[in-house]
């Protein structure tokens, strides 16, 4: 396998595993215990996910470009900066290494607290989802909206940070940080996907209905993506800026 | 349309569409509920806010400048740094696009639980407010000296990181950690607004009240980004520093 | 004024009106109302402290260095790196510029909810303390050891990430965010200080036990930065390293 | 003793004063009394645990390499980018930094609340456990697969970003804030190792049960260091990356 499918599949990983495990072993410790708990919540979920991306993306960005999502990898072939014929191995690597992500949080929750693996399957294990599946009742419109506008934003923003010359050494971090921000937005909607191959790595061990919602969650960031690619390519680089 | 005027509204457009997400979807999520909660609270919010200034910075700020923010475009003007003549055309597009924000929060909010809008709406739509629209009950002096000296320091921040000479490459991060800071400080008091873009975004779905108090925050953010603009030209730019 | 002393006095502003208005306005901000709450805890003021740092020194560093605390300017030319001659305006500029930023709190204060600025002087406007006014309860001991400690830390790192040759860009974040991890470390001992200019801020305003437990704030931050400055110069500056 | 190593038994003293402080004295500031809390939680905790590395690394790292940590110094040699020679006096300076930046702990704490040190002690003293002295009851095989992924995630992280040709001059900041990731996830496995040298300085004070589990923290960060170390090199240092 070539290097960079590699990086793409372990900075996947990195991503699901690191932010899925946040979400599942750390974000409502002892909530809901009738006083106040040492749980991370929602920021720091969205931390996670964020904090990720900025190791992901220095460590393994210069080997592979960094994408660890599908979404991303298809908003850049939209919007001209990546070959589009690259993007099927880069998809596989990435849907790959997300899901060795949550098995991983498995193994581990086998050694758990007796019930611990159960009970987080049964509350979905972190899926993305809507209606009785979104953290706060938000229906499948809300859903759609979000993922496509977030999504958007977040392939407007890298394709920003990274063009060959307005771009900055910082896209790193600027990038992570925007993932952190979509996050503290979103994540009572539908507990935020942008990123199909993080809701493949969720929805496959989050029971029956969170793989009969995944299909939103695997169209939408993508629409949302394209847009953003190639309005980006129309609105920016495709003239001399005035 | 040239390119800058859709870089300040698609930045203004991130700036309110994502940390009034985060003010009307997390922040108080579960709050009230008798336990502990996810919720994200004022430190979310914070965050928010400022990752998304950090977001369109990088992205959107080689092309515009990044203002997002009438105060700061006319801050900038006072200061010598920005040309009085384009301030209109900027600060329509910054308007615009704060609007588009809001407006996207709404239809999301259709598709959401029964009730949240409407709920939303009556609680203000996450709109800058003093007295009884205050978080915290302060009267509309303290909302009035708060607006000038946040966004008097705003300013100032502004001007020195990106300073000719004197400026830093980190000149975003330290922007948007900059609006961290002054939301961590000030949203008790008055939502915190130190830009009127974002103001209107909210006031035109929060209410009657939210459009009466409103002319308190176009008003005073602008006078405080105004005294720091001049104040900073006397004092660091207008003469040999020793 | 030389638009040196003019920085100090305005980034030492910014440190202590940003950071005590976190602690007064939001830190405990719907806490104790018998559910969950808004408030920023002692997260938000430590992020806060970081915060103002980071603005302050990339905001007025290149014209004045950066300091906004006496004990910092002390460590600093303890190390050599700065010129004792200046020290002394360089100490007033701060302590003025700090006592600036309180006072501006109160006036927020007068126009705030019935007894709000009557209760927050009373407990102590957020004023450094140990026994009876320490958050958990630490004796003087404790904050003496803290002060020591956490101000040597300071100031090592400091001139670590200053280092005419080994140092970094990014200085002031760098900075900035040690004095968050400090906040996080030891508010609960005795409110943080390492910076006797902000002990005085808040110890004018906070009643006559701040006042009188002051001067170990005042002490034991500048022994800390002293000892860290020779130390790190007999340590790191003056020899060949191997 | 040469430079190099007094600045990794400095960084290493910082990195366990600063977060083991955090942890003892704030995580559950007023946790427990029916109401909220300022405490600051696994959030404020990870988050130090992140900051001491961002300001040890910048601060030292440019004399000794900024370790910190026996598993990092093991990984780092394995992967060939540190002397084997070196390693035992790294890791001896490692631990006796860690170890006295406990002990001052203790120090503060025997001027605390009456009963504090005790009961910080018998609650561990933040030390890493698994079964009965796991935060969320998770066992030895949980504890045992967390820190192999964690700390390997660690040292891959560290191996990209101080890469001599695609590394970043944010290394220390990504290195640091990987940490604190690493914590977001998995404080509540087992209190979060990695880092052989933060274990047995809390270890020696947390009582007989953390030092009997302590050898599974000491074994298996270095496990995972070691295999980190030897697939990067086969993975993207030993061939032309395609």
């Amino acid at each position: 396998m070539p290097a960079r499918l590699t990086a793409e599949a372990m900075g996947t990983f990195l991503l699901v595993f690191g932010s899925i495990s946040a979400a599942l072993f750390a974000a409502d410790f002892g909530v809901g215990a009738g006083g106040t708990s040492l749980g991370i919540g929602f920021v720091g979920v969205a931390l996670a996910f964020g904090l990720t991306v900025v190791a992901g993306v220095y460590a393994w960005g210069p080997i592979s470009g960094g994408h660890f999502n599908p979404a991303v990898t298809l908003g850049l072939a939209a919007a001209g900066r990546f070959p589009w014929k690259d993007t099927v191995g880069y998809i596989v690597a990435q849907i790959v290494g997300g899901a060795i992500g949550t098995t991983l949080i498995v193994l581990i929750g086998l050694f758990g607290p007796d019930g611990w693996l159960r009970s987080a399957q049964d509350g979905g294990f972190a899926s993305n989802g809507y209606g009785a599946h979104s953290p706060g009742g938000f229906g499948m419109g809300s859903a759609i909206v979000a993922e496509i506008l977030f999504t958007a934003i977040f392939v407007f923003v890298i394709l920003g940070v990274t063009h060959p010359t307005r771009g900055t050494k910082l896209a790193g971090l600027v990038i992570g940080l925007t993932l952190t921000l979509i996050h503290l937005a979103s994540i009572p909607i539908d507990n935020t996907s942008v990123n199909p191959a993080r809701s493949i790595a969720t929805a496959i061990y989050g029971g029956g209905d969170a793989l009969l919602q995944l299909w939103v969650f695997l169209v939408f960031p993508i629409v949302g993506a394209l847009l953003a690619g190639f309005a980006n390519r129309a609105l920016f680089d495709g003239r001399t800026l005035g």
